[in-house]
């Protein structure tokens, strides 16, 4: 049983959903990865949503470019937090795939973050979680806590070369 | 048996697709009309797509406003040319929209037209049939002769205005 | 207890706020509800935050607009998953307050959904607590057969409608 | 007789416009391609849109960059359906380009695609000559086919990769 | 004998472009007016161009909004200047009119002024012919020096004002 | 005394702007060349305007980026035609510029090219010039056949690649 | 002798405007207003700008719309701080403004405030001059204060209507 | 005591905030910088603006970039005049840092300047302080006398380049 299923529509999306990954090994989450498209393999993707819901998954994270169709089709086809990852790719830089996934019409949500931030998809995915999971809150403070002293070492750093 | 298939998320979208009605109607050509969503009714709009091309539909015109991806998820489905009409709404105004249904990933085309166009919707569909029909195409020539008689009369008006 | 959290730094975000408001109330969801800025009242939001959390809320949904820091702010505060909804004011129309709640940096995520989406915040908020309770989860999933149900009967209308 | 037409308005969208006459040639479609210009040849483009029609022409796909105009042009000379690709190019990244192509006015509507999306032009113009093509018709339902089998592809060597 | 010739796609352009001719009108410009699009009614349009430039016309004025090809057919048609007028219209408000006026290809400029700015279009156009009448060069003197009266009366009746 | 004159806000814009230097030297029309702010320099700048138009200058092309005020200011000084380009530098690419050139407020026109379109400066120049020169309107003419040619040579080296 | 000098280059700013005044006002601070132009009355603006600082101003505000050169053109004449307010009109709503003021060139700083927001221009003076005047320093604290007492009055107004 | 105090939320900012630290040093104002973040070490930073005004600190300037909250939190803990950096950075090039620095809530002004420039936002600072300084007043007249002869000499070796 998984907690958190990351889709994403083309491997090319991997260098990028990549980080998603990463938060969740570091937090010992259980997850599974799944290639599959809204328009190529329409089908596929609502099996394996049902499927990932059915074995009981927790939290979806889905990622995709362009006219970014994945992550609202996903949502409408479960009832669990979906949260999307809008993709950086074309002319558009990722423009088109952040309006095509936030401004998804009201009764359907998708939890979306910032262009490329995959590393935020997991860390929102590890926060959903952690309401019913101590142990995760716990990491989770720890987390911000290392972050909050990468801060202050970075500033230590810079003030030591500005002395020089 | 109709030709065309409109289909549109919600009613709300009536007012503006209406316009690819008229077009069709002025030109005889057969249609029927849909409301169906492509997260709120996933399911039965897929249905509503294969009966429609089983039937011997030749073309289907989607409109969807902001997150749009009614016109997407209906030619992932489909083999048939499906018009895509962006609607106006909400706070980005159908840019939103515009780039939900034209930046389509490679593999699934949506021909897009402009910003609330239904009305261009409709001509480009009587034109996609007209291929194989003569009687469209040459009412198609006589639709294109009227409107350029209109610029002319609407030229005539404007120089009397201005002589008085 | 209340599970749910919604801040917002004016109360001229309540009329948009209020969509969030409604849904928790139809889903029997507990709820607060707090004005409070993050530059006029930055320590008072602070201080709610942590009361907040410390009473057993799980969720904090956050409304803004122009430069949008309130969501931001908030999800520097806290552990609990935090969903901004970007409002819809100023000249630039609620595309400031998008950009400044989704593009968090890395290590602090916002659940952005779309401008003025109070009511998918609403949503959300519910989706992820009913990782957690199967009677939240079911009051979903027929809020979802309900939604299909009203795109079919609007479908019949139109239906109805056009026969005329 | 070739039933697609490729034109562009310089040898330098060449290579763009080389993705749509892979996709013919790949569904052996015949075309011909013409480099003309909306503004420095216009009458030898309007010229040419005449022949091609008048020899059976069924589909135009015109490719232009910046403020394009070529698309348009063409499409206020025939009754044929006009695929745009807009195409990526200067400061504004082919965003000038789309709109000049997509915000046809009313009665002159261009099948506009995602900017340097010759590949979904071909397919579209395909997909319109499989109406009349029982052939290509299946050709194309094949192509579906592959697509997915693509994706199941990629999906499993994504697996095996993970795994290790 | 007319100096200027202003044209426009559409008589619903006119409220704007009426602008031009009071400029034209104020400096004892002659002048004609034509409706005739880039579309509808290019070869008329081509026509006329041709028609103004042979009876001794200096400068062309052209206004249209959404995917404005007007001023640029009429570039490609004729090497006399022609100033373009992006008309506010549709969901895009002109930008979409901007874009594909002033980013023309190398070889064929279009002088655009700013969105509905057509007392600008006409004063340019004086501004051009005054190069070669030096009456018209005193009456240009003259009306910034009224421009800079009017400005100075603006800010002695807002002391005033201020003063109360 | 030169017909044209070319000012810049830094030398750094001088690789654009040559290609309007490029044009004037084709077309053999005379010119200067002028490096001078609008903001750092502003008294030298509209000193050499006065000049320039003092000793018979007809036109003034004038480059800048980011916020270009140099276009505005000079079009202030002068009555002479002003045409502007914006260049296309810094985060926004040149939209700044461009907007900056533009939007000027009523009464004081700018006559503005595309992005980095110095040599579409030139032309429009060169056709503003050739009003009152009969040898430059048949240089234009000529121009614009060779471009024209171009354009078919371009189209049978096509044709020829294509044959292989 | 004023502190602050507020420029605007219409009247029809005045409106905005009015709220820098108004602040300064509040907090007893010595202003001047003038209406002068950066095209159509250069010369008056920079006189008025070098009597401002001659006669010991401290600080300049300066409004204007669309191709909004005047706070960059005032700030390039003197070395006092200029704040500029981007104001909201015609097609792009301030965009333009907002660019054209933010953006300027290496050496000649605006410090903007956002659109349409000359309260806080006018705040923003305030704190200018607050590091040299101990009592306006007091007054911006208790400004502060009250603001936050705004936001607390208005949450507990919010809690009693939502008790009701 | 430090006059001026730079804070950036990571030190990946320095590259582009040295432009300001150079500033300062060549007018010798004193200073001292500070990375410290709004979201992941938001006490400190408030702790660390607290510290800077209570030692004397006059002026901050911040730099940020994505939903860059920096600026805006910082001006909400201090009334000390602050200067916003966007820079630029992730997929949107600093547009949504310009925007969430800029789009302040009406009583929390920032002292916005363009992407990436904080070379301005340095020379905006040491003008605020020029107000209480002489020797400041009169190095920063210097500066502009050495800004322009640097125009002048751009020019002059433009010109010998012309003429060879």
């Amino acid at each position: 049983m998984n907690l958190v299923g990351i889709v994403m529509g083309s491997d090319s999306d991997f260098n990028v959903m990549e980080d998603a990954i990463k938060v969740l090994k570091e937090f010992g989450v259980s997850f599974e990865v799944k290639v599959s498209s809204a328009h190529r393999t329409l089908e596929r993707t609502l099996n394996w949503v049902k499927e990932f819901e059915g074995q009981g998954g927790k939290v979806i994270i889905a990622g995709a470019g362009m006219a970014a169709h994945l992550p609202g089709v996903v949502a409408g086809a479960t009832t669990l937090p979906v949260i999307g990852v809008p993709i950086r790719s074309g002319a558009l830089e990722g423009v088109d795939a952040l309006y095509a996934i936030v401004q998804m019409p009201p009764g359907i949500p998708v939890a979306t973050v910032g262009i490329n931030a995959a590393k935020n998809a997991g860390l929102l995915g590890v926060q959903m979680l952690a309401n019913a999971d101590d142990q995760l809150k716990e990491a989770l403070h720890n987390y911000r806590v290392k972050m909050a002293q990468g801060v202050e070492e970075k500033d230590k750093a810079l003030q030591e070369k500005l002395q020089k």
